[in-house]
C-alpha cells in the first residue's frame, strides 16, 4: 500500500530500530513506546486487521511472538509483558496495517488495567447466546 | 492443577458462560468484563504463560482467536476489538493459567490507551541492541 507507513518501513523508505527480520515479518521498536523496549511485529504483506490475515501467516506470527517476547523480557529485565493487537480505530488501531505489540512491564510501572463492568441478572447468558449465534 | 480456577472451569467444577469448546480449548465470558462480551480463550492444558506453550498449541489458539473475535464483534455489534495476553503479575495476569482476552470495543467507550514515553538521544538504538542480543 503506497500510503502505508509500515509498508514504507518494510521497503526501507522510512528508518526503524530493527529487532528481527525474516521473509515474512519485520520487528522493530515502537517509536512511541508505552514502556521502553515496546516492540512491534509487522507482517510484510499488507493486511488491515487480524481478521484479514491468512491462517498460515497468523500461525507463524504467534510462534515468532513467543520468541520475540522472551527477548524483550530478557533485554529489558522486565517482570512481565503484554501482547496486544488492536483492531479498528475504535480499539486504538492507529496504523491500518496489522501489527502486534509486545510491551515489557515492570513492577510498579504505574500502568493501570481498565476498570471492570458487571453483568446484570440474566445479561451474561444472553450475551453468550448472541456471540455463539455468530460462530 | 488442582488449585487453578481455570482448570476447575475446564473440568466443569465451576460454571461459566461458554462460547465455544473443542478438545484443546474452552472459550467463555470473562465474569469481570472490560466491556460486555469480553471473552477468554483458555487452552485446556495448564500452561502458566504464553512462554510455556508448545508451538502447535499456540498456532491453533490464534487461528481460533480470529474466529472467536469475529463472532464477538458481530454478536456485540462492536466497532473494533482488542486481543490481549498478559504474562506474569507485573503485566496484570491474575489467573496463572495462560488465557487470551478478546475485548469488544465501541466508539466513545471511554477506554483510554496508555500514555506513550519518549526515548532520549541514542537510547532507542541501545535498547534495540539489548533486545537483539537476547534473540
Amino acid at each position: 500500500m503506497s500510503n502505508c507507513v509500515f509498508c514504507k518501513i518494510i521497503k526501507g523508505e522510512i528508518p526503524c530500530s530493527k529487532i528481527y527480520e525474516d521473509d515474512r515479518f519485520l520487528c522493530f521498536l515502537d517509536i512511541m513506546p508505552i514502556n521502553k523496549g515496546h516492540t512491534l511485529i509487522v507482517p510484510k504483506e499488507h493486511h488491515e486487521t487480524v481478521l484479514d490475515m491468512p491462517a498460515d501467516l497468523l500461525k507463524n506470527m504467534f510462534v515468532l511472538a513467543k520468541k520475540i517476547s522472551k527477548a524483550v523480557m530478557d533485554g529489558t529485565d522486565a517482570d512481565g509483558f503484554n501482547i496486544g493487537i488492536n483492531s479498528y480505530e475504535a480499539a486504538g488501531q492507529v496504523v491500518m496495517h496489522m501489527h502486534l505489540h509486545i510491551i515489557p512491564r515492570f513492577k510498579d510501572d504505574g500502568l493501570k488495567s481498565w476498570a471492570n463492568k458487571q453483568y446484570s441478572e440474566g445479561e451474561e447468558a444472553e450475551m453468550a447466546e448472541k456471540i455463539k449465534s455468530k460462530l
